[in-house]
């Protein structure tokens, strides 16, 4: 059982605010949103994304439209240190956008954060150090003074190096760190306390950050804190007012929502809610229901599956299926009078009208998606769709990059006609694709026999009807085939499985065949009750499908390779 | 780039509220809990659970602690109707546990849902209709009063039915389906007019449920319309109202704090947030949001573990890794300055004061799991760890159920130790219990021919220092080898993947043998240059770790077969 709780957990101390304004509003325009991915969210991935992924991932942000990325923390890391300076010095920012850096409270760290900067038109420095009683007690063994101090030191030594650039724009910000977990009066001391030093102005205003670095209370609580030092900072009008939610009680996006009714102007997150723990919250959702609520979020989303794979890719995490707006099942309905519901409001809704429809808060057009009345997989977004439907229907479970390559051929076929498929139309289009590959090369059989350690294999084929046998050896089947082949194409990886139970199942091999300058890379499958006959079709299939699409010279040189073969295995 | 949502998209209209109550009010105690796994939650899936995992399902929740379970939509399919027979019949609902049924308004099915009622000692009967504007035009074309006449008819029918069922103590509830999007005038006016005719009394309440069956505006407009009618529904002393919010914006944890703030005293809901489209509210958050205040939820997640691995099997839906409390990754840390701040609060932290831990908002300990330094794996939330580690540093993907049986054998290892484990010692542990696996057979050698389509197996074996010879055959090599070992253990599923890029890369192979009454069931793995060797490897592997856990007289008998089988091979 769980323990009692009432002794063991305190609850948060509610804001005495009861004129409260925050509750009668509505959020009419958009903040300004700033992207933590690079730094909170990448700092928070089983393993960090590397130089490539972080340029990636930032090409993609400015795509979307952020204007402000928190690109790294770089006296933490040489690697975060080292992408600060490939922005700076290949001219990967554009004049729109404004990188931002954290920093800790040390002036050696501080030295080397300015250090990575030198050059840059714009920047942000994000300076935060922790002011929560936990960490005061626990962790510095100081009093409010003297964490306050540590803080107005931090800030003069910023205000020296910024005032030092003259070939920067700074814009400092300040984060007194768990600020839910820290007094409102004494988060107000220290915050007015670093921004005597740095002397803000309406014209070049500074940030006050408050992050909900750990979610401890309903967000109405957070709407509360923020409203009242919304009303309370000194220099509010020097000030951009931002807030940083974490989702450990999974309210992180009404956190959000209510704190900007509450007086925020700024909202620090991620896509998808990547970042520490639970996650830093979602700017995508936060976004989208900005723009079903007719407000323009500033952030071009028209392409949702892009993003969606591109952060998936960078992170090596998922997109859960009922993840809203982008989730595989969010555009789906099961139940038969949803369907009907929306079927008649598709029939019933004009093209230029109010969107009015049972069950779906937003087109899925706008997305670049599609609803679909049951697993379809007309899109990117139905390879989990095709990938369900494979296992749960044929036992055939495919490798992430062969159901990416898939989703193309079935896209072609659904664009054709229009219609739903079926389980049983995806496995047909499936051997279609790669088991009935039968050309250039057609397997006839083989053999194998054992030399010493070494592995013969006598491969018989045909080519385009003309019967043909080729030998090679090998440490085993597929590196003796290769041999046989004498083709330049290689084999990258390949799996296989059992398709039903017991040891007479047949055998579903997938081989993904790497090409050359000439020849593609391909996917190729095989099956049959012996497993080293299902990997060799495998490997057929995929040099099949690697010259089927290149030019006939190439094919040329190769069906030339393979009788040369013929030959010399006939001597 | 996204359209411009002005055109298209209304935003919500504002409750004209300003004297509202809920923004001061905090949870001081849990709601009434309903879970709609089995309804809601089952005909958002892929493949709705059968009957004996709906039956495990229920299980699970009536073990949970829930006093309200939502069984079935019985008039809309057989399945559901048997199951609730299922439920009555098989004596399997607790004298403290009240089943509920859906139902829509019309006489036929209303008929066929007590039909499917009878004999139970209680239940609730959920009647629903859509009063929602869009639903009124597009899908009935009735008016308001058109709408409101067919609630009438149908609490009617549900009266008659509940009044002449003598053995059954009904409570009555009534959803107006979209509240959210229903003018507020309206949906009291449907209300009060099915409560009209069911005449509850404070001492026998009937129930008011307000669905956010689409989430259409920030979390605090739902608060608002819930102390609406928490104000203005006639006979509010003879009700329970109750909330059943769904997350299209990604704020259906906060919508329904609120609404409890605001008035409502029942949730319905999932675990773990299943359900149509983005999903039901997740009831498993909401229950530990309480807890974490030190409020008691009356359900108990203290093995959260294995109540994810149940909704993940019945569902086959993931659970993401930052989902709150119970992702694989909430509990972790990867930023050195959070772990450094964490270990120095795990040494202040004593045995019996208040929780006052940096970044952890919960005790792990207190749901049964761990906190996680780095990525660890002793504890089954760690299988995510062990998987990605192995996978990166290795290249060997484990199979689900190969996860689950390896976690086992890590958490003994960290037991022991007490200390984190390393990629490497994974593996050699890996290696240790799969790979290595020579008794009673040793893997020595074997040859394999082909006898026209059949495919001939020499293997040849030690057994406890005896080597022997035996040999089989069969439509490939696996049914061969299982031939020449005579053993009545089976093999269940197999695997096999390259480790490395190219041809002559190392393969593994997985094998799960299922064994028989006296031989348990094993996973073997086999690694070899050779693919067919790797899998041969692995059944052996597989056929040693499944008589290791039976007794000498099995091992005996076994060692029998095969010994006899060598004699034969030898004639």
């Amino acid at each position: 059982m769980l323990k009692n709780p009432a002794t063991k957990y305190r609850p948060f101390t509610p804001v005495n605010l009861p004129d409260r304004a925050w509750p009668s509003r509505t959020i009419t325009r958009a903040p300004i949103w700033m992207s933590t991915d690079l730094r909170d969210g990448n700092q928070a991935l089983f393993e960090p994304m590397d130089a490539q992924r972080k340029m990636r991932m930032f090409k993609t942000l400015v795509a979307i439209g952020f204007k402000e990325i928190e690109v790294a923390f770089p006296s933490a890391s040489q690697t975060d240190f080292n992408f600060v300076r490939e922005l700076i010095e290949g001219g990967h920012i554009p004049d729109d956008v404004t990188i931002e850096v954290l920093t800790q409270a040390r002036d050696d760290l501080i030295e080397r954060t300015f250090e990575s900067l030198r050059g840059v038109p714009r920047a942000i420095v994000h300076l935060y150090n922790a002011t929560a009683p936990e960490f005061r007690k626990w962790v510095f063994g100081l009093d409010r003074d003297g964490v306050k101090t540590l803080a107005q030191n931090a800030a003069r030594t910023i205000k020296r190096f910024a005032d030092a650039a003259t070939d920067t724009h700074f814009t400092l910000q300040y984060s007194p760190e768990t600020f839910t977990g820290t007094e409102l009066d004494f988060a107000k001391e220290v915050c007015d306390a670093v921004f005597d030093i740095w002397q803000p102005t309406p014209r070049h205003k500074a940030i006050v950050n408050l992050p909900a670095t750990v979610e401890i209370g309903t967000p109405n609580f957070y709407a509360d804190q923020i409203e009242w030092m919304h009303r309370n900072l000194a220099r509010r009008d020097s000030l951009i007012l931002s807030v940083h939610p974490h989702n450990d009680r999974g309210t992180a996006v009404a956190a959000a929502e209510l704190a900007v009714m509450a007086g925020a102007d700024r909202i620090e997150g991620c896509l998808f809610g990547n970042g520490e723990r639970t996650g830093n919250v979602d700017l995508v959702t936060l976004a989208l229901n900005l723009y079903t609520q007719g407000v323009d979020p500033g952030l071009d989303f028209s392409n949702i599956n892009e993003v969606a794979r591109t952060a998936e890719e960078c992170t090596q995490l998922p997109i859960h299926p009922r993840h809203p707006y982008v989730g595989d099942l969010v555009f789906t309905a099961f139940s038969g009078s949803h369907q009907d519901a929306i079927k008649k409001g598709f029939a019933m809704q004009k093209p230029d009208a109010i969107w009015e429809m049972p069950y779906l808060p937003v087109d899925p057009n706008d997305l670049g998606r599609t609803y679909d009345s049951i697993i379809r997989v007309n899109s990117q977004s139905g390879k989990g769709g095709i990938a369900y439907l494979l296992e749960q229907s044929y036992g055939v479970v495919l490798p992430r990059r062969l159901q990416v390559d898939f989703s193309a051929a079935v896209q072609r076929l659904t664009d054709d006609s229009g219609h739903e498929v079926t389980p049983q139309q995806i496995f047909t289009l499936f051997e279609q694709e790669y088991i009935h590959s039968q050309a250039p090369l057609h397997y006839v059989g083989h053999s194998l026999s054992e030399r010493g350690e070494r592995e013969h294999i006598q491969l018989t084929v045909d080519i385009h009807g003309k019967r043909t046998v080729v030998s090679g050896e090998g440490n085993g089947p597929l590196d003796a085939l290769m041999h046989a082949l004498r083709t330049p194409v290689r084999i990258q990886h390949y799996e296989e499985r059992a398709l039903t139970q017991g040891a007479d199942a047949r055998a579903i091999a997938i081989a993904e065949m790497a090409g050359t300058d000439v020849v593609g890379n391909a996917f190729g499958v095989g099956i049959d009750a012996n497993l080293v006959t299902a990997s060799i079709r495998a490997v057929i299939s995929g040099i099949n499908r690697a010259y089927a699409r290149c030019d006939d010279d190439a094919q040329q040189r190769f069906f030339d390779a393979v009788l040369r073969e013929a030959d010399h295995a006939a001597v």
